[in-house]
C-alpha cells in the first residue's frame, strides 16, 4: 500500500489509475494535478483523487508514488517542475504510448531520477479519453509492458510490477526501442491511417453525404479517429523515427496492391486479402489478453 | 407478397434477406442456389430458403422476384445463364456493392432485362460473413440505395422500394456513378486499408509479437479485414477506377500528414487530428441510420 500517490494529469489513463487504486485499496491518499477547472471538480467527484494539488511540485512532495499521465510533450516541462521535489525514495512512473524519447529524456536531463524511474505502458485506452470515461476495470486484462529495466531499482521494478498485476494487467518487458517499434506498427500508424483517412473525407465536396451513408464498418475502422487529437499528436512526434518508417512501409504495401487493382491481378488481390483475413483471425485467436 | 423468389448466392446478404422475407410474410417459396453443399444444407436448416436448385436456370424458372447476391465478378456468368429463362414480368434485383460495372454490363449484354432490373446496395453486412451470420433483422435501421431508376420500370421501382422498406430500411436513390464514388471513400478504401494494414504487420518478421500486444483499437480498426476476400476483390476490380482515385487522394493526405511530422509542425498535426475527430463524431451524430 502506497502513503501518497501523485497522479500528473487525470485524464482516462490518470483517472481510471486513480480508480483502480481505491478499489484495491493500494493507496491511502491519491493527489491530483490538472490544468482544467472542470477535470479537477469531476477528479474529486467520482473519487479518483482524494486532492487536487495547485501544482505539480506540490503534488509530489511527500509522495512515495508518483505517475506522469500526460501527453508526451508535456512531460519534459513537468520533470523540470518536479525534479527538486521527488523523494528521495519515491518511485517515479509513467503510463506514456512512447519509450525511448522519455528515457532519453531522464538519462540525459535527469539522470539522478533514472533509478526511481520504472517507464511503463499498459495497453488500454479508448476513444472517450478524459477523466469522464475513466472506469476502475480500464486495466483489467490488459497489457501492460514495462521498460528498460535493467537501469531501475529492482525494489521498485518489483513493486511497479506487483501494483499493475493487482490491477488485473499481464505484465511483460521489452527495451523501449523494441516497444516502440512494435506500438508504431500496431497503434501509431493505425491512429495517423485513421485520422487521415476521416479528414480526407472531411475535406470532399459531398462530405455530408459520405458520412450520412458511411457502413458500420467505417465507424468501427474510424473509431480511434475519434481519439483525443493532443494526446495523439504527441505520440506522433515523440515517436518519429519509427512512425514515419511504418508510413512508408504501409505506403509501400499500399503501392503495390494499387497496382494488382489497376492490372486487374486477381491473384494476387485474393492472396492479400485472404492472407490479411488469416493473419487477423489468428492473431485473434493467439492473444494473450483481451483485445 | 411474392410467389416465387430466386436468391442466387446464399451468403450473409441472401441469406439474411431470405429469412428477413419469410419473417416479413413478402415470399410464398424461397429457391436458393448456392455451389457449396455445405451452404446449401445450412440455408435450408435455417430456413433462409424452402428449396435449393441444381442451377441457376432452374431457379428463376417461374420466380417473380430475382436476387443476385453472389460477388460481383461472378454476376456475368450467373447473366448468362439466367437470362433466358427469366420470365417476362419478374424483377430482377441485387446487393452489389458496386453499381456502374453491373448497369453498364445489363445494358450492353441484356437490354432485353433493363427495364425488368432495380439495382439496389444495402448498406449492411459485417466481417462475419457466409450463410451462418444470416440475420433476419441485418437490415433493419440501415441504408438502401437504388440506382439509375430512370431505366427501370415504375412499378418495379415502386414494388423494391415497398420491398426494403418493409424490412426496415431507409431507401434513397442516386445515379451510379454517384453511387460508386460515395461507397469507393466510404468502404472500399478503407477495405483495401485494413487488408494492407493487417498484411504489413503478418509480413513483419516480429508479427506473432506485434499481433499479441496489439490493442483492442487495432481489432476494432481491422475488423474489417477478417472480411470476405473474394467478395472484397471483386469489389476492387468492379470499381477499379473509383478505388483507385481514393488511394490517390488518401496516399496525398497521408503524404501531408508525413511531412507534418517529419518537420515537427505541431499545429498541422493537430489542426489534422482535431478536425478528423470533430468530423467523425459530427458524421454519427447526424447519421439518419444506424451505423
Amino acid at each position: 500500500m502506497f502513503e501518497r500517490v501523485a497522479i500528473i494529469g487525470v485524464g482516462l489513463l490518470g483517472g481510471s489509475f486513480g480508480l483502480a487504486l481505491k478499489e484495491q485499496a493500494l493507496a491511502k491518499h491519491i493527489i491530483g494535478v490538472t490544468r482544467r477547472d472542470s477535470t479537477a471538480e469531476l477528479a474529486l467527484k467520482i473519487g479518483a483523487v482524494d486532492e487536487i494539488a495547485p501544482t505539480a511540485a506540490k503534488a509530489v512532495e511527500n509522495a512515495d508514488f508518483v505517475l506522469l499521465a500526460t501527453p508526451m510533450l508535456a512531460m519534459e516541462k513537468v520533470l523540470n517542475e518536479i525534479a527538486p521535489h521527488i523523494e528521495g525514495g519515491a518511485i517515479l512512473s509513467d503510463v506514456g504510448s512512447v519509450k525511448s524519447s522519455l528515457t532519453t529524456l531522464v538519462e540525459t536531463q535527469f539522470p539522478e531520477l533514472r533509478k526511481q524511474f520504472v517507464f511503463a505502458h499498459p495497453i488500454a485506452g479508448g476513444e472517450k479519453h478524459s477523466v469522464v470515461a475513466s472506469r476502475s476495470d480500464l486495466f483489467a486484462g490488459k497489457h501492460l509492458i514495462l521498460t528498460d529495466l535493467e537501469a531501475s531499482a529492482p525494489n521498485k521494478v518489483i513493486a511497479v510490477t506487483q501494483l499493475w498485476e493487482a490491477l488485473g494487467c499481464d505484465v511483460a518487458s521489452m527495451s523501449s526501442s523494441e516497444h516502440d517499434s512494435v506500438f508504431a506498427y500496431t497503434s501509431h500508424l493505425p491512429h495517423v491511417i485513421a485520422f487521415t483517412l476521416v479528414n480526407n473525407l472531411h475535406h470532399q465536396n459531398n462530405s455530408k453525404t459520405l458520412f450520412n451513408f458511411a457502413s458500420a464498418g467505417f465507424y468501427d475502422f474510424t473509431r480511434i479517429a475519434s481519439s483525443d487529437p493532443i494526446m495523439w499528436r504527441d505520440i506522433c512526434l515523440s515517436n518519429k523515427t519509427e512512425v514515419l518508417a511504418s508510413i512508408d512501409q504501409f505506403s509501400a504495401q499500399l503501392e503495390t496492391l494499387k497496382v494488382a487493382i489497376k492490372t486487374d491481378d486477381k491473384t494476387k488481390l485474393g492472396d492479400v486479402f485472404s492472407d490479411a483475413k488469416r493473419a487477423r483471425d489468428e492473431g485473434l485467436i493467439a492473444k494473450k489478453t483481451k483485445p
